[in-house]
């Protein structure tokens, strides 16, 4: 509620695909965020698409979820 | 020479794989400045992966690619 901007709709979809990646997984957002060694609020953010995340942390969120950047792209269709 | 942080290999793959693209179109650094609106050291940044671009950054460099960055990662073997 505290953001203006509205969500790009690009980020929306890659976060969706983190979540759902995370839920295969029978990971919580705590425990991704431990994997990940960030706060589990970040996660949050960063599946609501709120985060505007870079390249060296989706490097960090790939490899938790054992999967490559390029499936998480992929799968959010980008 | 400035940075004292070695460069993960993985922002290098990505930044080959954005300037294997670039040239692929036949656009200069200048050119792609240009279209993603930019300032022209930013691009020859992210190509070195010296920048550590956002998602949102990303998603105007594969505009200005006409292609998806889904392929940029794929390319990259990311």
């Amino acid at each position: 509620m505290k953001r203006r901007k509205t969500i790009p709709d690009h980020r929306k979809k890659l976060g969706e695909a983190i979540r759902v990646r995370r839920k295969e997984l029978g990971l919580s957002q705590e425990g991704l965020a431990e994997v990940v060694d960030c706060h589990r609020n970040f996660v949050g953010r960063i599946e609501r698409g709120e985060q505007n995340p870079t390249v060296d942390m989706l490097m960090r969120f790939s490899k938790a979820l054992q999967c490559s950047v390029t499936d998480l792209f992929s799968e959010a269709d980008l």
